[in-house]
């Protein structure tokens, strides 16, 4: 982008203003198309001559009339929004005020830059390598040349027959009695959870959560106008007074729950604990969602079963995924479910994309009754092992006295609370700049509040990144403890 | 299931009562389980020994218990919720209004019997037969094989790249100004139709729909809690000074279209009609859903520019599809959106299932690319040709004076209004019995009113079973045609 001469002086506009006009003719007359990137405030100004300021003041400018937009880190950019030569002016269409709620959910999570060589003990992803590509590549061509078009018409809303006959079997060895038919197949259990939550609740309703819980159900309570009532996760499940309490309010409509492997905490709700809260939910008449997500994942301990295996009321929504035991590019979850609550689901699930892509349930179906799974799974839960006993030596030789944190029987992610008072979002620039990611506390939390707990995960670092990064981690602790006791405070680093 | 002998006579309970709590000893006991059928109500009277009614009365008691199911034309079956032995009774847990509605709308669609003979004019499914299996199988091992790991995590929440490019070129032959980055890539049109409702409206908002319109998009509204607010359409498009009317209305969001190939009317909205269709909305604000999802099923007549191309106001979000065009077993559609609208859009995706299937899309970029997709249609629209000259041939030919029919440039389906006083769910019973199947019109209308319209397509029938089954149709109005003159009234079927 050439800028003309610019001009100061009375009568003329202001210098920014003309270069955002300049911009804005650029922009109009196509020259600068939609996602084009513009030159850096530094580079324009220099190329210009005029101070930083003055570039700035124009993209800003810009950006409020929704012409550009700055992406932190990548820097700023054309917007779609291009108005034809000639044309009228743009019309800012109303969006509803549940997605205005979610945009700005999202605009507040952090967002910063980060190099190639940094440990992730944030993703919650299975590592790529693992991923039984061939395998599962060649169960899909499989399908694909025996059942051929049938596999590429509209599937069933309930999803491949014989893909949910094979979860039955394995849900009836994890004592759930769910037939085939009580299985709706959904695009990834988070399409699960969106469609469960609007099973049982309209804009304007809550859903009971626990304190801390997986920060996506937060973004998908906002995107469906839900609010969330949070019912604090002790070590053994949630509190129980403080969910009957919550349960028996008439604007709470369900309650979402992650009783084994929980995402933040890695903790697991105990047998007594499930029977009291299906117990508490069956008083309340309320609804319970079971998120089991990582049911497959245990690595020691012994098998608790899913509040769904100990519902004997119709209470429970049961939620499973592939996600975290396979991988997650296959997008196939599944919700059981019984009686009204599974025609409801249904009628959903149709209503809202009619049905899945049969092409790739059939292959999971051939996956899992081919053993392959099985075998996947000895061989992930070995790994799986292997790098929490890293992690959990790890914590113990690197961390500060005063840290705790959870051990988790399987799953891929423990918590990690320390003992400084820290927003551990504000720990998070020092830890990247220095070469570890973790997910903060606050982000899992209904408000959003200020914690001095992280999610850390052992999905995609090995034993040895595993050491390194705490190692790094504990260094930005201790940092921070002798930045706070000499009095600059949490402040200093804002993102 | 063995019955244990009935026994009357004063102090014993009912013999139906005696049938219903065996039965469901049999369903606690899990010798019935969810799913299982039961015998039908004849032979388990004859076997019993008793007569029809009774057993009738024990299968409906349990129906009404929540333990029994019938659908109709497949039996009597086994409900999921089964009581343990010694556990607690089934709680019913309330349902949120929208699913309520969405279950009663849902239940009040005409289901019956259908023979393998019958003649398929009512589906909008392309003919399976026509499916490129091989070609995309291999397309979609080969991407498999070149990205293996990487196609298989969680996709970008916008959907795959490479697609976006190739559909943001296929766009821009189209006129329309879509950049990759202004597309979101969704779970089938029908996804995108969802979310971009979401987009503008919440529960309790009204949404401007032609009239008729697609009846998917009516259980999608009721689903969201939205009401509908028709706007009749005419064989230019939709009446204007209706639409103004409506959209100037504070609880009308957004104006829902499908201005090319209509569905279910097969009729093109004009140019002229499209530019003041978009100054309407312009006044009023009012942001446009333009579904386009046969666009590329053009057989004749000039391409119209789609409404995206003529909107340089940032009002249009635009929808296309491969559902109709090449199979709709991927489950890939797009969405094409600006400014806010845009990042609304993508929070919406993101919080409703993370991302969609990559290899997918990722074999579809690759179908495309080949020129593969070209040929596919070249040889879908010279099928569509002759079938659509066949029908209208056939209507000519054997439907009764009195009856009209549009002429579609496009697409698999025209509209017939039939010359006399029926509904035509009402005809749809004598039809569907003498072998021929439409969609009859009062599905398409937001309020469901009788209508003695009816949709045809040719996408499952070729050109001698269009013949056979038009005509088969033509003697069904005929004969109704008689009945209503005889004074029997339309009241006699019912269904």
């Amino acid at each position: 982008m050439r800028l003309p001469t610019l001009e100061g002086g009375k009568g003329r506009p202001p210098v920014y203003q003309q270069i955002a006009d300049h911009i804005r003719s650029e922009i109009d007359s196509g020259r600068l198309r939609p996602g084009n990137r513009l030159p850096t405030i530094r580079a324009l100004a220099a190329d210009v001559g005029v101070n930083r300021d003055t570039v700035s003041l124009a993209y800003e400018a810009l950006a409020g009339s929704g012409l550009l937009e700055s992406v932190v880190g990548r820097g700023t950019f054309v917007r779609g929004l291009s108005v034809a030569p000639g044309g009228e002016s743009p019309i800012e269409v109303p969006l509803s005020g549940a997605v205005e709620d979610l945009l700005a959910h999202e605009n507040a999570r952090p967002r910063f830059g980060v190099g190639s060589d940094v440990v992730p003990l944030h993703s919650l992803i299975p590592d790529p390598g693992f991923y039984p590509v061939d395998a599962f590549r060649r169960a899909l061509n499989r399908v694909l040349q025996r059942d051929g078009a049938e596999l590429l018409r509209y599937g069933p809303p309930q999803g491949h027959p014989g893909l949910r006959e094979v979860l039955a079997e394995r849900f009836e060895r994890a004592g759930c009695r769910h037939g085939a038919d009580q299985i709706v197949l959904c695009h990834g259990a988070s399409q699960g959870i969106s469609l469960a939550l609007r099973l049982f609740a309209s804009a304007g309703d809550a859903i009971a959560v626990e304190l801390p819980t997986y920060h996506n159900v937060l973004s998908t309570l906002i995107a469906l106008g839900l609010r969330a009532a949070p019912v604090p996760l002790l070590p053994d499940g949630p509190d129980l007074d403080q969910l009957e309490r919550t349960l028996s309010r008439p604007d709470v409509k369900a309650f979402y729950t992650i009783p084994t492997f929980h995402n933040p905490m890695g903790t697991t709700t105990g047998l007594g604990a499930r029977r009291q809260l299906l117990e508490v939910a069956g008083r309340c008449g309320v609804p319970v969602i079971e998120d089991g997500f990582e049911m497959d994942l245990r690595t020691s301990g012994r098998d608790v079963p899913p509040l769904a295996a100990l519902d004997d009321r119709g209470l429970v929504v049961h939620l499973s995924s592939f996600s975290k035991s396979l991988f997650p590019g296959l997008r196939v979850g599944s919700i059981a479910a019984h009686g009204r609550s599974l025609d409801g689901l249904l009628a959903l699930k149709h209503s809202t994309d009619l049905s899945d892509a049969m092409p790739l349930q059939a292959a999971l179906e051939e996956f899992l009754r081919s053993g392959a799974y099985d075998r996947h799974l000895a061989r992930i839960r070995k790994i799986l092992r292997s790098r929490t006993e890293a992690m959990m030596t790890a914590l113990e030789q690197e961390m500060p006295e005063g840290t705790t944190w959870t051990r988790p029987e399987g799953g891929w992610q423990m918590w990690v609370e320390l003992g400084i008072d820290v927003d551990t979002r504000d720990l998070l620039a020092d830890a990247a700049r220095d070469g570890v990611l973790f997910a903060p506390g606050a982000q899992f939390f209904a408000d959003r509040s200020a914690s001095r707990g992280l999610r850390l995960t052992v999905a995609q670092a090995d034993e040895e990144e595993i050491r390194r990064g705490v190692a790094i981690l504990g260094n930005a602790v201790r940092r921070r403890a002798e930045i706070g006791s000499s009095g600059l405070g949490a402040a200093a680093v804002n993102m």
